[in-house]
């Protein structure tokens, strides 16, 4: 199989260096492996052959797709379309087309109008992993161990692209769930893209307090935990924060309400309320940890 | 040195293993050390017995602390005032008093009304430590290792009170920071307080919405982190919310400003301005990577 990664970042990186350990342990069902990748940095070129990440690169999308018979795309979100229409253009008609992206409906919307000839060919699948250090350097084979991965077909897409897109994630760690696009969109705005506003918006509250100085030095790990993902990469958050703008609004507007009637509770000053709120949170919480994924390093 | 520990959670039975460890290494500079141990369940305090956590315990303070040099009381915010009655009452008059308390301002209101003529041997001192799980059965002597523990005098706290209290924290691990009572309180209010009011209403924003089942499988490592912290202690949480009322408010109020500042950048769909909102976050994040203390188990 022929692969072309368009985007070598973290995650474009990561499913190289997955997919070659899942070729070399004899779990890879796809004959032979070649990945040609395509990045606009030189750098990220040059440490992919280093790493043995890509057999062949280039700076151009189109040269890199051209007898590939598979595309993940890899690119921030608002990116993606551009890439699209050179699929469109420079890829065989076999070709089958994913991306990494993180936001669905706006995704596919961009498909529609950029290459509406491939749809049956186009399997959106969404590896849920990331770190806060982006970058093939920080790539890992093992970034998918165990994680979820969201399927979200489109109703053109064929189950032969939408079932190879699933093994091929698959061989890389990951189990997948299938879930309309506007249901992810949704989904994630609420555990993930509204998370990280909230961890932003808390990063900078800490860093504009006049006290903050002596806060960051005497912080514990609470803090630390709930300001991890605020190191995350500004440009891909920022993709998905206007690729998927509406559920994002939504989702602050819910936790800002619930937010608001904690601090009610808080303001009356009955310690009784304040542990039954706290404990409905704390139950929820305790009953999803084991559906979350180990931590890494 | 006989110290008297009055409740034995994770805090004062922690505390209770990293000082007989300190003994057993020899970096104890207090003579021989034995403990008293006060609990109000008796599951406690035979588990207590068996770790060796405690030489004697008791459901009675006034019994535990009657020949106590220090006395350690580590309950929930809103319970100290009564335990300095029974101090006041029960206590030798060489005893030194501190508490662990997570909240400053009140707690030293309470000392005031509950035992005036010993504020000079009385040196709050929090230590930065915690779990999302509660109790002496998650105690372990090395939960304060590397961490900031703060020291708060009252302006009627003798230095040798202070200096003790000080060492016997360094004795388990903690570095010790010096801070007014109001500073303490602002800073935790922002560094503590807040995300954890955060991390519970987040919990419950996910936990209440439509789609939550859905979510709860399919969160990542970022909602793993953001609400690691919602499966604190219910009713530590409660009275240390009521115990740091106005610092607590005064905080939500700042973060739902900076929230709501944010949401309008999202509105807007600038994805430009939003890329630089999140690396001014970002660059915050990562200055104070290296102060935040080491992650454990």
């Amino acid at each position: 199989m022929n692969i072309a990664i368009i985007g070598l970042g973290l995650i474009g990186g990561s499913a190289a260096l997955a997919w070659r350990r899942a070729a070399r342990r004899g779990s890879w069902p796809f004959g032979e492996l070649t990945i040609a990748a395509a990045d606009t940095r030189r750098e990220t070129l040059d440490l992919a052959l280093r790493l043995g990440a890509a057999d062949r690169v280039t700076d151009s999308p189109a040269e890199a797709m051209k007898d590939a018979d598979l595309v993940l795309c890899a690119v921030p979100v608002l990116a993606i379309e551009s890439v699209m229409r050179e699929f469109a253009e420079a890829a065989p008609p076999r070709s089958i087309f994913t991306d990494a992206g993180s936001v669905r409906a706006s995704v596919i919307a961009a498909a529609r109008r950029a290459m509406p000839e491939r749809l049956p060919r186009y399997a959106p699948y969404h590896p849920i992993a990331g770190a806060e250090k982006a970058g093939l350097e920080n790539a890992a084979a093992d970034l998918f161990e165990g994680a979820a991965g969201v399927l979200t077909p489109l109703p053109e897409t064929d189950a032969g692209a939408a079932g190879t897109v699933a093994a091929l994630w698959e061989c890389a760690g990951l189990r997948t769930v299938r879930m309309t696009p506007e249901a992810h969109d949704r989904v994630y705005a609420l555990v993930s893209h509204v998370p990280h506003m909230i961890a932003f918006a808390l990063m900078n509250t800490a860093a504009e307090a006049p006290e903050h100085g002596t806060a960051l030095r005497a912080a514990g790990g609470g803090f630390r935990d709930t300001t991890r993902i605020a190191a995350a990469d500004p440009r891909i958050w920022a993709d998905i924060a206007c690729g998927n703008r509406d559920a994002v609004l939504d989702g602050i507007d819910r936790f800002a309400q619930e937010l608001s009637s904690l601090r009610a509770l808080v303001a009356e000053g009955d310690a009784g309320r304040l542990e039954r709120y706290f404990a409905r949170a704390a139950e929820a919480r305790r009953a999803m940890a084991s559906l979350l994924p180990p931590k890494r390093g």
